[in-house]
């Protein structure tokens, strides 16, 4: 009697959907989760109290992880491709592609959503849940990919992102701190070009061509030379000389001067942490900085572009050349200004030669994961890196399944995912698993708000057919868009303990008209991998499919244009419009030669239109486009939808409060 | 013929203060360094070129560390009391403070130097040098204990911090990035607490106390209780009251509003970056902020309090105690708030749970090093961890030696050891080797300016006995500090090439006549640990002596003047002069009952004074206090001597011009 089959005592239950089933009592327990030894009796009513009274990171703890170097093992890495952090974290090396290289990919799955509430409607432990069932209960080889959470969220509002009840990566306080540091050196490396580009800005408006170009280029030991990085700017500049001494007054001048103007600056500062008060600063206010105060702001650091290229890149060569490529500003003339230009590139890939290597974790019940980047889906691309999971497709085998997550909606996450992140990587999906709840289809249905922190209302506690039913419309317009791209949908419906037998029913019957491959409830969070056993069946399934993958739009189109492909056959819009400001960054980009990249829109989250109370599946709506900004070194074109704020804030009771550290056990308490 | 002794071939040989020696030619090799296989003639060429022409990473790089796991079991670790990262990198937990608490300590050197030149005079090479040369040398157990290096000044002007030549740690790209990520812990630690200052003075400018205590205290599955750190807050307030319903009004005003006075905020955000233009900065302009726009300023991620606690802090259960003590601001009747009252403690605690563990690293000879904590000299108390200092004196056990290093001159990192470190530690040093440079004696004596990055003059480059001569009374000056404490003295003259022996002879020869129990020339930057086997051999000596150790002042003192009797005796300062903000700091403090914590003084390492252009040993100045801060958690107060900048720039020509990644190797070039 197993959840996690660690000790061949396992006997399969089933729940949710079929009747005769729920009567059977879901809840077992082996000797990994402590209580197998006590009475039968016994152990069923401790098993009870620990499921219903425990908190997420309690299960965690509950269970050991194995060692990391173990499941390494396991997963068939050998010792020197492994980098070991403690003792449940590893960093795995980029030369295993090349060990792999001929080894056929697996099944490829996104796990997407429907328009989500404020909770969240489970795509994460979904996503574990899946993995668990495929490998510990279906012996099938799996991955799950994921993206590593902000500390901003982790300490705010949201609490992290491990999963959650049995289907967690353990251990969870590990994976919501600060993991491999990768996010530690994305915020060095982004703000260590901010530092660059105003002290340049400083340096250039203080001094004379000559003083510049004497400190650009000093006399060290008698000589005076170039740096590497210097003389690529010169022949960018198309100066091909190499001796300092020979550059004619122009030359010097052309060399020495960025001449960046401080209006076009869109290189932010960015902190891993819920600052609202950096949303609107003004730096540059201390005597020493002489005046040249300008207006800037704070991101969020998974909000930074060096996370877009981290998620996207798909080696350390590419890694640098994207860095280099980064555009902060413009010069005077209108002339893109790039992270190369400031001579910051090797130091940049200095900083990010570890973050670049995808860290190793495990599922509570043992399965491989890896936990790499993590942009946020509505202001950045929303999907964990490419790396990750091309290592992992190699690792499962012709006929193993990785699994990984699109942030948010499948008309943000999914849509991202499928237009930029496997056009960067080149693979092809095999399945969308779209995860639905029958309660955020009743808000869309026209129930009640839902709001983080606030009790639920009576309609989500207690069984509504209709409103469940009408609020399937924007699961079938999700399906649909799955349906955009060629991919088959299996839905997931993510069973809640309030959710009647019959809105189980009419849900998963509703998604099946609707084009759905397969719908399937899923009891994961109670009941770990066993509890979605049914729905790896479905996927399996579906990916036996023949699919016929398709992008949504050419590169090759205007930039305005993919814009309106996406706003109308994604969200639905009847049309786009562009502010001034928007029209005129789309010819500067135009005109930069910047045209043929991807979009990646910035977008509420909260309806498929740019109006977050608009539920359901709203129409007529016209989508305003407010700015158009570009991530060249990631690559796509950023267009910005109404007010979109990169730095959440933090609310008067914060998750701080619940969180702590026990001095003599050194157990954390609190994060969930 | 080796430098290392790893292959048995090693033959003794001297440079420097006696000619004989000199004549005997310095460099042999072993197969530790590649090249021991070939030929003797071509050997020797091809060593001599390597010296000669290499940079520091390449030295490093040259020589394979041995795997950490083979370290720790050298010296004496269990394998569940590391964690490792990496191949070259683990963590060491405290629980081996508890197995070896019969052990009786090792001896406990203190490496500081004279009142440097902008370039450095060497401690950190000679710290490693003495311990290469009395482990691998000597066979005397040893450690260095060394502080993690700033990424601000690794990218900026400075360089690294890992030793140089062949006195290093390796690998120093480990050491000089992100290591164990310490310091990022550190900078989302303070920026968490930061962020929670503002948004708490928002939510109480903007809210009801009725609504403050709804949001602080909320109903969560039909249930309404007070977090543990809430309930601890009551417990402050002299309300024993459990359950939330039964407040009164005044008690739920006094409970819900920290009432912080804004223009008393002395927490600052940090990053590890010189981000000039962070100095002095105005947040919350967004219209979200609702116009509760104020000054603030970034510090340097080292300069942060909580880096002072990591150093001075003897166990997880006192490090969080210390966090929560923290005085962030006073409220509207001038009472301090602290993190505890704004319930951040326990989450502090968590982000620094693994930061407490020190990090073991290796010398290019082999020998262990503590990394642990990085504060700055002259604007924090400069030292390394007590916590790696404990640990490290019971593994190198009775006969052993621990040698760790004091920032900048003896008259700051030196007496804020004694003062402010060892009070906290309760640990008794047994010996100072003070470092000098003839480089820097000549300075004293009135030669020219010494500037990072212009070439020195002849005067440094060309014999100059009068010079050198001159200058000593910088280095009798710092002697007599010392001997203040009760220490027996070694000074460790680190010669360069261009000193002649005559030079070399006549500072030793001072310095013995100013006090010092020996002086020592080192050769261990061109020579590794057998050029600084003399100085093992003064330091084992002086070792040997009794020591009566005693603080500079006592406790009880008022404030005043135990700043008066630091810059009288030490400094050589008149008197002292306050600045009626300070003065109104002292009082306040006083009252606050802070006023029985040592001293860290915030003052220029380039003079004995406050003014850094006067050399040698300045007298008749008075110091000029112009502000004086509390580090309540640290445990001290923090005069400031005239302007203190905690946020250092970028040049015209930042270090990171040199850095660059190989992506087909991944190794670093251009750190130094």
């Amino acid at each position: 009697m197993c959840l996690c089959d660690c000790c061949g005592c396992a006997e399969i239950y089933r729940e949710g959907g079929e009747e005769k089933q729920k009567q059977k009592h879901p809840f077992h327990i082996c000797c990994c989760f402590v209580l197998c030894c006590r009475p039968p009796k016994l152990r069923e009513i401790s098993w009870l109290l620990f499921v219903f009274f425990s908190s997420d990171i309690e299960i965690s703890r509950a269970q050991s992880p194995k060692a990391v170097d173990v499941l390494a093992k396991e997963i068939g890495l050998l010792t020197d491709e492994i980098e070991i952090y403690g003792q449940t974290k590893a960093k795995v090396r980029l030369s295993l592609l090349e060990r792999l290289k001929d080894q056929p990919d697996g099944k490829y799955v996104l796990v997407a959503g429907i328009t989500p509430t404020p909770l969240g409607e489970g795509k994460s432990t979904v996503t574990i849940g899946l993995v668990q069932a495929l490998t510990a209960h279906l012996n099938i080889n799996s991955f799950a990919c994921l993206r590593q959470p902000s500390q901003g969220p982790t300490f705010g509002v949201k609490g992290g992102a491990a999963g959650g009840g049995y289907a967690q990566v353990i251990p969870m306080e590990e994976f919501n701190l600060h993991l491999t540091g990768d996010i530690h050196a994305i915020t060095a490396a982004n703000n260590l070009l901010a530092a660059a580009i105003d002290a340049r800005i400083l340096h250039e408006n203080t001094q004379s061509d000559k003083a510049l170009y004497n400190r650009l280029v000093p006399v060290v030991n008698g000589v005076r030379g170039f740096s590497a990085i210097q003389l690529a700017r010169l022949r960018r500049l198309g100066i091909n000389k190499t001796d300092p001494g020979t550059l004619t007054e122009e030359e010097v001048s052309k060399f020495s001067r960025l001449d960046i103007d401080p209006s076009t600056i869109t290189w932010q500062r960015v902190v891993d942490t819920n600052d609202r008060f950096l949303r609107k600063i003004t730096i540059g206010q201390a005597n020493t900085e002489k005046e040249f105060v300008r207006q800037a702001q704070f991101d969020i650091a998974v909000a930074s572009e060096i996370m877009a290229i981290l998620a996207l890149t798909t080696s350390l060569q590419d890694m640098k050349e994207r860095l280099g490529k980064m555009v902060v500003a413009n010069d005077k003339k209108g002339e893109p200004v790039t992270a190369e230009d400031l001579g910051v590139t090797g130091a940049l890939a200095v900083l990010m030669k570890d973050a670049i290597k995808p860290t190793l974790m495990q599922t509570l019940e043992g399965t491989p994961v890896f936990v790499h980047a993590g942009p946020f889906a509505n202001i950045a691309h929303g999907n964990s890196s490419v790396l990750a999971d091309k290592i992992a497709l190699k690792l499962v085998g012709e006929k193993g399944f990785v699994v990984t997550e699109g942030g948010f909606g499948a008309d943000i996450g999914m849509e991202k995912f499928f237009n930029i992140k496997c056009r960067a990587s080149g693979l092809v999906p095999s399945v969308v698993v779209l995860v639905a709840t029958v309660r955020a289809l009743k808000m869309h249905g026209g129930g009640p708000n839902v709001t983080a922190g606030a009790p639920l209302k009576k309609e989500y506690t207690e069984e509504n057919l209709q409103l469940a039913a009408d609020g399937c419309c924007n699961l079938q317009k999700q399906i649909q868009i799955a349906q955009l791209f060629g991919v088959p949908v299996v839905v997931a419906l993510n069973v809640f303990k309030t959710d009647s037998a019959a809105e189980v029913d009419l849900v998963c019957k509703i998604a099946k008209q609707s084009g759905a491959f397969d719908a399937v409830p899923c009891n994961h969070w109670s009941a770990g991998g066993r509890g979605a056993v049914k729905l790896a069946q479905a996927v399996e399934k579906a990916a036996r499919q023949k699919t016929s993958f398709k992008y949504l739009y050419s590169l090759q189109l205007p930039i305005v244009e993919k814009i309106r492909i996406i706003a109308q056959k994604v969200y639905g819009a009847q049309d786009i419009e562009l502010s001034p400001a928007a029209q005129s960054q789309v010819d500067r980009y135009t005109r930069q030669g910047f045209g043929n990249l991807p979009i990646c829109m910035a977008k509420t989250h909260l309806s498929l239109s740019h109006q977050p109370e608009r539920k359901g599946v709203p129409t007529g709506f016209i989508l305003p486009i407010s700015d158009v900004r570009a991530s060249i070194g990631a690559g796509f074109i950023y267009p910005l939808v109404g007010t979109m704020s990169t730095m959440p804030g933090l609310p008067t009771r914060p998750c701080f409060y619940d969180i702590d550290l026990d001095p003599i056990t050194e157990q954390v308490k609190g994060l969930f």
